[in-house]
């Protein structure tokens, strides 16, 4: 999608601080986190929402949600803890139309998540 | 698992206000809701954490994400927007050891998400 900015991040046109890649995915630190670790990790496909996802392309979440295992291990915050978000639409306060699955520790999460 | 609380939910022993079931998935009404509309979607198989899955058992967590987005659409909180939460360890406020999907919606989500 040529004007989405996380499309641009995956194809390095964009910097970014890329925490992982692979063939399909690309996570990256936000750069205004919310935690001491705060990730974002996605699809280098585009899909705009997570409502989007059909049967056939939601096996990417479970790719999304494995990278972010993978990451919180690698940086420390598996043991303590982390808390993956994913929001859909403005009213859950999605900015970035290219689906995104936040990860975030290293400090205590509090209740309710926003 | 004998003394997991959402083992005995899917299993009909505690009761729970269902909003939605397969042979796969029970999803429920939050008991503490957090939102207008707080919904836990969990895999009937007892799964203690999302860290503990792997690539063989990680597709449940696609399957966790279609639900709620069904749930969100039949409820009426797909359009303003809903937030998807999965905690992990104390550190991020897991309480119940069975992997879980929270669905938030129906009012507007704040950021930080908790």
């Amino acid at each position: 999608m040529p004007d989405c900015i996380f499309c641009k991040i995956a194809e390095k046109q964009i910097p970014a601080k890329i925490a992982y890649e692979d063939k399909d995915l690309v996570a990256f630190h936000d750069i205004n986190p919310q935690a001491p670790v705060h990730i974002q990790i996605i699809p280098k496909k585009h899909i705009a929402r997570v409502s989007e996802l059909t049967p056939e392309t939601a096996p990417v979440v479970s790719q999304l949600v494995l990278a972010a295992n993978r990451l919180a291990d690698r940086l420390g915050i598996a043991e303590p803890g982390y808390r993956l978000v994913i929001n859909c639409n403005p009213g859950a306060g999605q900015s970035v139309y290219h689906l995104h699955l936040h990860l975030l520790g290293g400090r205590a999460m509090k209740w309710p998540p926003g």
